[in-house]
């Protein structure tokens, strides 16, 4: 297989870029008036105005070639066929079915994969209803206030992320709690807040091995029991795995277990019964609105042409700033307070997806592949990092997401809603336009300052511009359009994953850690001097004996 | 004045990372079994291990001869002894003053700057004291139980970080809640949460101009005199600001109002009455401790040697990474619940002071400044974004930070934080040993695949190793040692400034979308057709005024 960098489509691209890096973009919004309206695309309910990036016509003819080139149209059905598309596992991955509520059947090794999901679907519709009907009550016989969420990674960012989002789509007053990280302070707080009688904990771990999920687990399970006696386990205790059999050693009963599937990979499985405290808040008939937004930008991801095609333009864009302008970084900035924790789930998505050096083939790759996302809530970052943006040494591409009125009609809302919106297109215009070294200078000398300093401080005030953005409006915040925003970026991620040649579905960097840490455990814990007995140098580690009480 | 990259030390430098960039660490420390307690320097209850960072003895001498040609000692004293180090605004930065206990006089303009600052420490702890009396009440006379922070960057991110962080230092059962985006969705949870009567609101902006900051402060006010009429303002309102005149316009009574100077930038202001919130839950004399421990790392910064000086060692670290391996980002990794929200703080701290490409002699710099900051509390990260730092293409420099016995002492506890612990060193060493091919194909045999599909799949398994990271291991998480580790990064902060050249007291960046605001806003409120009247496509405000139902 040529190397990417070799293809005539990518040698283009290196041309093009020289061609076009010294243009400014305040110029060619100068000279073409329609250049917003033609670089806007819709699809259901998100607008995507992708006018603010340093490209012209011939870039996006340029980049579609590339993604031709490497067959993305044969990949993509081979991602929603069932292929094996997760090459170094041998198995497909089947998100994308988890959202097709038609049921098409598929099979994959022989089996029709749609009627387990379809069975599990219904077990959880049957489940959230017998809660939500205060059927299901905890051995006391209380009814479910309480929910508390046991997983981390994929476990925890999705269903977090979204219960977030769609408070406003709340169908119970059912609390939602998460527990992800081991460190119990966390933890100690959650069991302040609840009551252990009308509380309903899901345990989510793929392979129910995940240390610090089965620790909380643990600890929660032996609390409960000094409250609730053995029982507890019948009728507090969920777990959702792909290891049935580890759940019910752990205790849960057979019956309080819903499957996940090895082809459902963690940072892609919010869709599937990881979902569950989502569907518990939302309930049954907005999580499928849910996700029929999601299918429905399957459908666009599998049918439009990509210069129409709304996560190939994104995927390419960023393709296009990673690879031909050296980037190293993407920011993700939301002005909505809802969407506070997209940030952390794209980190993962797009981070654990492609954060890869070894091409398909096995060879090390000669060209970066996923950028270092970070990001947080507009307004907030306005007044910090947002000066390195505007000011710094990097070429940072940033996709802003605004959202239209929300349900919520609050008096004042109006004048709110309105500054958010404006605060970000300031910001989206102020990385674009930016200022000139003449416009700083003539603001300077409205002041009262002698014009020998304003010409010194016009060299500070000055902002380069010409930063790409895109603006990502959608019209409201619902289920439908919140399981479009994640398909859409769950789509760019795998289209950069075949532009670079990389298999986005495994992560085995994350295993190095996991296989060290039983070890450095064992020194940590031992009480007598076999601290020499792991990789830790012993002063550290008798350092921290030293602090903990233990040496 | 000499480019930097032109100095000899910095030459001397860029020669010596040829000489050692193909060296791994895990053979430095396999030669060498003191690199571990070599490479340890110990401040106060702060330990620091940088051992696993690629630097030998030479790195370290050639870095701080760096730091001697550029002046470094000269202007530590110039930070130290008021002088105008924030040049760009003619002005000193004054945050050490702040936590100098011993109130030393110190003259800025003339001024004995110091008497100010007892004064105002003065007001804060009668105040304080008053609050936690129930000597302060409510309109109502009701006892306050709900403080409302509002302010947004350097008003909002220090408090909010410190006030998570010392939780266990709460010496009140005091409510603290923090606003700052202009979102209304969080005001309105907000407002559900707190009982007017017993709530204190305190607006938090310098120049009191801020407009999330004094829209939310208005819509709460009306809300306030709605329920309480208008003596609302005279017990429930509190301004922290520079320009006191305009606070008391809004209607805050002068009594109410603390000073803040405009000699404190907004990320360095947690010090001053911007540290009002943290105050009320730790107690004055928590917070006294707070500011001890800072004034502390202020003398260690002051007088150590440079190669023994914590603050010039992560600063000299992240230069040698970002100018000499061209690294782009660096990742903040605490592992521990309460340093969650130290990460947006950080972003704040080092990306708004030295996310700057102007050097202080007006010339466009031509090398790299403030690399992007990210990260997450650990054990999250490790199952997401780990990934790309085990396996990416880029070299992303870590600091871990550990903490050891937190004042809770709840059964289960050790096993939570033996594994915490366990789960950060399995992490530094995995980063810094990787695995090799041999390595993972040798674990890979030990499986049923077949030797040709092991031999395969070991490249993908390897793992490159040999990524730098430190660990800093706090003893405990105490007002004193938050207090030295904020001022440990800020003087880190400080010394990359010097080595750059560029002025860290400053953000002309943010000011441009500030100017665009204004005009973009009155776009988008008018319900005429007046959308060509600001820099933004009439198609984008046309289409979001649609979706907001007013064209």
């Amino acid at each position: 297989m040529i190397n990417r960098i070799d293809l005539k489509e990518w040698q283009a691209l290196v041309n093009h870029q020289h061609h076009i890096a010294n243009h400014h973009m305040r110029d060619w919004f100068t000279e073409d008036p329609e250049r917003s309206s033609r670089y806007t695309l819709e699809c259901g309910e998100i607008l995507l105005d992708y006018s603010r990036n340093r490209i012209t016509h011939d870039t996006i003819a340029l980049l579609c070639n590339l993604a031709h080139a490497v067959q993305l149209t044969h990949q993509i059905e081979a991602l929603f066929t069932g292929q094996p598309v997760n090459r170094t596992e041998d198995r497909p991955a089947l998100h994308t079915v988890l959202r097709n509520q038609n049921h098409t059947a598929l099979y994959v090794k022989g089996e029709n994969i749609t009627l387990q999901i379809k069975k599990s679907q219904e077990k959880i519709g049957d489940f959230v209803n017998q809660v939500h009907a205060h059927k299901w009550t905890g051995v006391t016989g209380k009814p479910i206030s309480h929910i508390v969420s046991i997983g981390i990674g994929g476990s925890h960012l999705g269903p977090m992320m979204c219960t977030h989002a769609l408070q406003e789509y709340a169908v119970t007053d059912l609390n939602i709690h998460y527990i992800s990280s081991v460190d119990d302070t966390h933890l100690n707080e959650i069991l302040q807040k609840i009551d252990p009688e009308a509380t309903l904990f899901i345990i989510s771990s793929k392979s129910f091995l995940t240390i610090e999920t089965l620790t909380n687990a643990q600890t929660i399970l032996t609390w409960m029991q000094s409250k609730l006696g053995n029982d507890a386990l019948k009728r507090h205790f969920i777990a959702v795995t792909a290891a049935p059999e580890k759940a019910i050693q752990f205790g849960v009963p057979e019956e309080n277990i819903f499957p996940l599937w090895t082809s459902i990979g963690g940072r892609y499985s919010i869709w599937s019964a990881i979902g569950l405290p989502l569907v518990l808040l939302i309930g049954n008939k907005n999580f499928s609105d849910f996700l029929r937004g999601a299918h429905a930008m399957d459908e666009h991801f599998r049918q439009a042409d990509f210069a129409e095609n709304m996560p190939v333009l994104l995927a390419m864009l960023s393709i296009w700033y990673t690879n031909f302008f050296d980037c190293k970084a993407h920011a993700i900035v939301p002005y909505t307070h809802r969407l506070k924790y997209f940030i952390p789930y794209l980190q993962q998505a797009e981070m654990e997806s492609n954060g890869k050096s070894m091409g398909l083939n096995g060879h090390k790759l000669n060209y970066a592949t996923s950028p270092v996302i970070f990001g947080g809530e507009g307004c907030d970052g306005q007044h910090a990092y947002h000066q390195l943006l505007h000011q710094g040494q990097h070429l940072i591409p940033v996709d802003f997401i605004l959202t239209g009125n929300l349900s919520s009609n609050h008096s004042l809302h109006h004048q709110h809603q309105n500054i958010l919106i404006a605060s970000c297109l300031s910001q989206a215009q102020a990385l674009m336009q930016g200022k000139t070294y003449h416009e700083a200078y003539a603001n300077l000398l409205a002041t009262p300052l002698s014009p020998s300093l304003c010409a010194e401080l016009a060299h500070h005030q000055m902002v380069p511009g010409n930063k790409p953005s895109n603006i990502l409006f959608l019209q409201r915040i619902s289920p439908k359009n919140i399981g479009a925003l994640i398909a859409l970026y769950e789509h760019k991620v795998f289209v950069q994953s075949v532009i670079w040649n990389i298999n986005p579905f495994d992560q085995w960097g994350v295993e190095l850690g996991k296989q060290l840490l039983p070890n450095i455990l064992q020194c940590i814990q031992d009480t007598g001097k076999r601290e020499n007995t792991c990789s830790i140098p012993v002063e550290l580690i008798h350092h921290i004996k030293n602090v903990k009480g233990q040496a």
